[in-house]
């Protein structure tokens, strides 16, 4: 008799990415299950580079505190090009980050396994674990499209193997699931299952990867440095203690077998890496390294797979949805050689697997507790697969520049310098990932984007230091807005004069009425469920007279949630966010930030009604519920 | 047969204090023990006030993290007197903490047993626990002045007696000690023994103090607040969640029993203390409290131990050195009602307490390695007992002031609020803790003040922003100088031409001679004992052009260590400390911050036998160590 047996959530694969959204769901209190192919999780090694966008989205799931502490942190990039004697010498130094309103400015790296062990133990105070070693064996979609809509239904069987030790036959079980995340990594079994396809190509260019100890007299060692040398190009990461990573560009000969052209696993050796280090370097010296931990070989390639989702019941996320080249902090490499084992084990950590992970999650979240409509899930491709295409796009242009041959007077076809850092800066939004912008959907509506011109509808919500009202204490928005599946509703309640504050009182009593958005929609927190907004008031003023007090009990939930914009007591951190944002501080304006910290909508408060349609297009009002 | 063992140093006492000590000489790699007469430590609930440096302090032994994130944090305190119909009205509101230089611009407030349970848990990390319930008996100390100069003598011999349930006599023990620290509270048996007397008056003040969760329409209940009435002072202390303290200024028919004309324990009412509150806050509204954690009545005074140590071998910390007023910050109160039991387990945590056990812990470290000479303990006595005694007289006037009736028409002769003011912010030194100055003696030399003015010898070293020469990462020199036991050397090396680099190099060489104070007193970090000196170079100029190579090994043990005075990456932190520091850019500066954070002694590099000096006056060299 197999066993059988029914799971709101069953996620496939328990890499970083598949790992962020059981971490996730089990903050929003969602039944799930987690399984993976491999006995154990990854041992510390490899790195991963993390976006200072991916610091963000960690820190709002109170997860930055041991990266910060523990990781790498890169804050420059240092440029070398051929000198007049053909050796390489230094252009320049620049912001490794350029984007400016990055609240880490600086990238992080640390080993994968940290990052693994960091979600494991969260969810292990949850009393969550990872099943495994476990691999599925079949899945299939129900095509009744009644099925598919009904969210109450669970439309996905898929059959899993536990594997045993030995070559026993594996025992199988049954799982009928509402949703299946495929977080199976580069080759993921998932996405083969559904066909999906991945698009874009390889490239001719050959890169070796060595972690290590270096000992060397190069002076940019512990910033990235982009080396472009006439003897190949080479990327400097450095990694947590005194370890670095060089990619290096290798030539043909150093590493192909001239008989069959295909790479000589016995030519991939520190030694034989290092010494195209030392041409790349010269003329500083690179010495036997003190330290290998790992070395490999790879060619670069993007690609992106052909959907997202299927029937918006199972999707995919992090390497199998997107696989390219590592070399722009944008994480690691799925098409490395497999003897490392690490075709799924080795994803891609860039903010793009967090984003997706966290997307997945709160969207889930909301429909199995039957407040939000089953079409929301659509926008999870929409949303996430034109960001992966721009960023493979950007990524392959970006290789291509750094793989060419440099400039030189005998080269002119060569890429300059100013090429080179012209792509670099431009590339901010990318690299640092807070460049993510979604396009409008149900859940971004850009119609009053003007009361607030800078608070870009679509893209995150910006850092901004507030001081807290009632005790003056600075705190970053940022911090306020934890993905923990509520909307967060910031309302800049201006100046409050008596006249604005009579227009705040009268505001307050029109969201009080049964009709508006945060009646129809504002579950309360019984239960498991968390409820749906959060309430942020914010007003203009000094912190030497504004009395919290004044804000009306609709928009103060507890006293440490009204906000001044204004300045610490140092007068260092905060203020000037009305002006920066664009906000009129004699009238009254709605943010609305989505759970993943993206702005959704903004309006007047005179304009209630757009706000009311906006929730109404994927919320499901209390009235409604068929649940209640 | 009584058990008889011996140790380097006991400690009397785990409350806070004491606990501090264990912690630091724990990380010092000392022989010590702590006992403790309480079956148990103090259960959470009782306040207590942290200053911001008292959270430099404990950041610099690496532990401030939970204190941040768990405390309540004072920024603003806010001023109330009568207003023209007799309630109060608000004055204004300023800042809390008045140092400009405080790195943490705020208090914090937390409870006892989160304090007591931070050492604890360090403490048990390093496989240490407090030996409990035990109680001192007997305490002698040889007064055979040659055994009291030999520094592998253990002078005081102390019978403990191990305190069994029920009345069953104590089992005895004998230790004899090298050194003993009494941190056993306001009223200590260490200083009863030793003969010492507390010096200083109780006032006619009378003081009640409850811990709440308050429902009022006072707008500054989040903030500290200074209230003046009619009907007597109130000051108000928010603490950790929802929870607030008041202390209550009572009149004597309030809590005196007329006819003994002593405090009426049945008078200390939450009910009683609320009253009174609603008298002074009026016409503020206090409601019954949602909850009361506990309540009491004091009286307040001022008193300071005669001595602070005997024979240097035995020394007093904490509430046993000092009793004084809580309410300008300065932590609690020994007189408080002993029924509550707080005798010995309401220690003053201001910064004093713990000041006074990092003193003790890096000075007896050093002399029971055999690095210091037993001299070294003379400056304990001589550095805390002034502070404390400046503290008191301090405290002494503010309270008078704040018990004291406002003026009003009526009242000519009361304090006004710009006098009340004044005080407050002059004691801005004292209050935040930052304001500790030891005068010269043989670890405060102020020979060399003028060649970095701005850096004050004797006092601690400041918070400054620097950004790492080797991957530009910002940094706060005081987090590169932990309590570690080492003397940090920083050297302010000017801006590095080809000239300053070649005067770099020359004091390098000079260092590495045999006669240099670095070679003599610098011992390596062979077995448990840390190295005695850590040094940080400090470059002029930017992070665009510097290269940390330039720096001679001499002055770089690790690549993470060379620091440059410029802003980081986005222009708003670091920069300018060569001109805010008075140091110039074309002479070579050394600044030595002893292990406890303070600055010893400066020179320029052309004074190398002043520092020489300044080291042989209480270190042991090398060559000279007896035990060698």
């Amino acid at each position: 008799m197999v066993k059988e047996s029914r799971v709101d959530v069953l996620i496939i694969g328990a890499g970083p990415s598949g790992l962020m959204c059981a971490n996730a769901l089990a903050g929003a209190g969602v039944d799930f299950r987690i399984i993976d192919n491999r006995p154990v999780g990854v041992a510390a090694g490899q790195a991963d580079g993390i976006q200072p966008r991916t610091i963000e989205v960690l820190q709002s799931y109170g997860l930055a505190d041991g990266l910060l502490k523990d990781g790498a942190q890169m804050y420059l990039c240092a440029f070398y090009n051929p000198g007049p004697d053909g050796g390489i010498e230094r252009t320049g130094r620049a912001p490794d980050v350029t984007a400016p309103s990055a609240r880490y400015p600086f990238k992080i790296t640390i080993d994968q396994g940290s990052i693994e062990s960091m979600f494991i133990e969260s969810l292990k105070s949850q009393e969550i674990s990872v099943d495994r070693p476990i691999a599925p064996s079949s899945l299939e979609i129900s095509e009744d499209p009644e099925e598919l809509l009904d969210p109450t239904s669970y439309p996905v069987k898929v059959v899993l193997d536990h594997v045993l030790p030995s070559d026993a036959t594996p025992e199988q079980e049954i799982v009928y699931a509402k949703y299946v995340l495929g977080a199976d990594g580069a080759h993921s079994w998932v996405r083969k299952n559904l066909g999906f396809t991945m698009d874009g190509e390889q490239t001719d260019y050959i890169w070796g990867v060595i972690d290590f100890v270096p000992d060397t007299d190069f002076p940019d060692i512990r910033n990235r440095a982009a080396i472009h040398s006439l003897n190949g190009s080479c990327m400097i990461i450095p990694r947590e203690g005194d370890k670095v990573r060089f990619y290096l560009q290798m030539s043909d000969k150093d590493v192909m077998d001239p008989e069959t052209g295909r790479i000589d696993k016995r030519k991939v050796t520190a030694e034989n890496l290092i010494n195209t280090a030392r041409k790349t370097f010269h003329p500083y010296i690179v010495n036997e390294p003190k330290e290998v931990d790992w070395c490999s070989i790879y060619i670069i390639g993007q690609r992106v797979a052909s959907n997202f989702s299927k029937h918006d019941r199972v999707f995919i996320a992090g390497d199998a949805c997107h696989t390219h080249s590592p070399k722009a902090g944008q994480g690691m490499n799925a098409s490395m050689n497999d003897t490392h084992n690490l075709g799924t084990s080795f994803p891609i950590s860039d903010g793009v697997y967090f984003s997706e992970s966290l997307q997945t999650a709160w969207k889930l979240a909301q429909v199995l507790r039957g407040r939000a409509d089953i079409s929301l899930l659509k926008t999870y491709e929409f949303e996430r697969q034109k960001y992966a295409q721009d960023l493979i796009n950007f990524d392959r242009e970006f290789s291509a520049l750094f793989s060419g041959k440099p400039r030189t007077s005998e080269n002119q076809e060569g890429v300059t310098h100013e090429q080179f850092l012209r792509a670099f800066q431009a590339s901010g939004g990318f690299s640092s990932g807070i460049g993510v912008h979604y396009m409008p959907s149900a859940i971004v509506n850009t119609i009053h984007q003007d009361c607030a011109p800078e608070i870009i509808i679509g893209e995150r919500m910006l850092p901004q230091i507030f001081v807290r009202a009632a005790d003056a204490r600075p705190v970053d928005i940022q911090d306020m807005l934890p993905a923990d599946t509520r909307f967060k509703l910031l309302f800049f309640v201006g100046l409050l004069t008596s006249e604005q504050l009579a227009k705040v009182r009268r505001l307050a009593e029109e969201l009080q009425l049964p009709t508006s958005f945060l009646q129809k929609y504002g579950y309360s927190t019984e239960g498991k469920a968390q409820s749906m907004f959060d309430i942020i008031p914010i007003t203009a003023g000094h912190k030497d007279d504004v009395n919290f007090l004044d804000i009306p009990l609709t928009f103060r939930s507890h006293w440490s949630k009204v906000l001044i914009d204004d300045t610490d007591v140092t007068g260092r951190l905060g203020g000037g966010a009305y002006s920066r944002f664009g906000i009129d501080e004699k009238q009254i304006t709605m943010v609305v930030v989505r759970p993943d910290g993206y702005v959704g909508m903004i309006a007047p408060s005179t304009a209630l009604e757009s706000m009311d349609k906006y929730f109404g297009s994927f919320l499901i009002g209390k009235t409604l519920n068929p649940g209640e």
